[in-house]
């Protein structure tokens, strides 16, 4: 009975072309990273990842929580109408990418003027001009949402970036899982 | 000969089915994390990641390592028989979930009461329910056996939960190896 | 017509095995880690994860980037003509896997000494016999070309190691993408 087996392979086809397509679907050519640290060193280790991920065509996803939703604060916008607390906290947390210290050897500031001196000098580009590439080349941003409410920061205070959006750890893990590489910097 | 060749169409069908099959067993949908920081702030994450994973029906499993396995300990269970070096180690790391330092800003305590402050307020759930959460949810945790030995810890200090082990780190790339997501959060 | 869906099922089954092959390289049995921190404690648990896969006959590639790369520093090699800058930071950071630091409670180096005593009593391979046992293994370490930049190091400085390698993030990237583990030592 050829037609019947002709059948039968068919249907076989069938399903593995769906089961492939599924498994193609799990692994995107895509980089999810979790920016936990807002320290300078590792905030530009990330973006150097990412940025060199966005030049090879690769989907990037990063999503800020905890300290690092710090370093995607702009310095210059005010905000109005925050309690005590959260004032408190946003005080003592930095402004932006420009304020952040390293994690290691940072002795008052001293530490981060050489790293950055030298990063000067070596042509090696700054965290607050990757951040810029970035968003050229499309890397998108999430800030988590429970870090924004636990930090007491306001939508209006952060960066103006191309790609930015909220989300919540649901958000994160779905983006994860169907992408080739996933990286947690804390 | 349309029986030879449907005979080979059969034979590269099975062979795609089983490399498929295996594929698929690769990469299940399933979370692998290292935990090796006993931080608050990061173990925090690491169980909100876990939670939101297990809520998603994702399998979770968790492996806490070096200072990690410090955050496991139950605080109102006592151990004899260890030797001088365990007992000093063993006091100085801190006793469960509820005595974890934040990895910046503690300033000796006042910078974890303000988070934990802002915390309650917010609803935002503790370490401690959180950690009781992935224990409902069917999160399983893992304790690295060479650091139970390292840090001097005995097996009965350890806290009461449902589904906790202790492994080598083998088991651990054994799991990770198929997993979708893998984080080390240090 | 047989002829003809044969042929249709023949060009399926072709398709299938290219994809199929492709999605198999994309997830090789390989392990990808960053190792960006120069702590003690961190290096350890990197190489105890490269060392156990290795032995499991995963391929196991490292990519020590940042202050990392100073743990692969040889003290006893020396180097000439190096600017003020690079001899200060080269001086400031640790000469080797040796006189690293740990991530917690090194109090100046007495908690360092107190861990490594206890790791030699428990019979726990040392960081620098971990290091030996990798490269036997054939745990193959990449240093980021634009880290030894910053730091201003110099090849000859870093340590004799079978398989070692420099290169840029681009490199990385590739490794990562098809491997079925990555992990960020950070």
């Amino acid at each position: 009975m050829p037609d019947v087996m002709s059948e039968t392979v068919e249907k076989r086809i069938d399903k593995l072309e769906k089961q492939l397509k599924q498994l193609q679907n799990q692994r995107k050519d895509q980089l999810s990273m979790v920016i936990f640290s807002n320290n300078m060193d590792k905030i530009l280790a990330a973006l150097v990842i990412a940025v060199g991920a966005a030049a090879m065509d690769t989907e990037v996803k990063m999503f800020f929580t905890f300290w690092a939703v710090s370093a995607l604060r702009d310095k210059k916008k005010k905000t109005k109408g925050k309690d005590v607390k959260s004032r408190m906290l946003g005080a003592m947390l930095p402004h932006g990418i420009g304020q952040l210290k390293l994690s290691k050897m940072n002795m008052g500031g001293l530490g981060k003027d050489m790293i950055k001196g030298i990063m000067k000098q070596k042509n090696i580009t700054s965290p607050e001009e990757m951040l810029a590439t970035a968003g050229e080349l499309g890397v998108q941003i999430d800030i988590c949402e429970m870090s924004m409410d636990l930090m007491g920061f306001k939508k209006e205070e952060m960066i103006d970036y191309p790609d930015l959006g909220y989300c919540g750890v649901a958000t994160f893990l779905a983006d994860a899982g169907e992408s080739s590489i996933q990286l947690f910097i804390s």
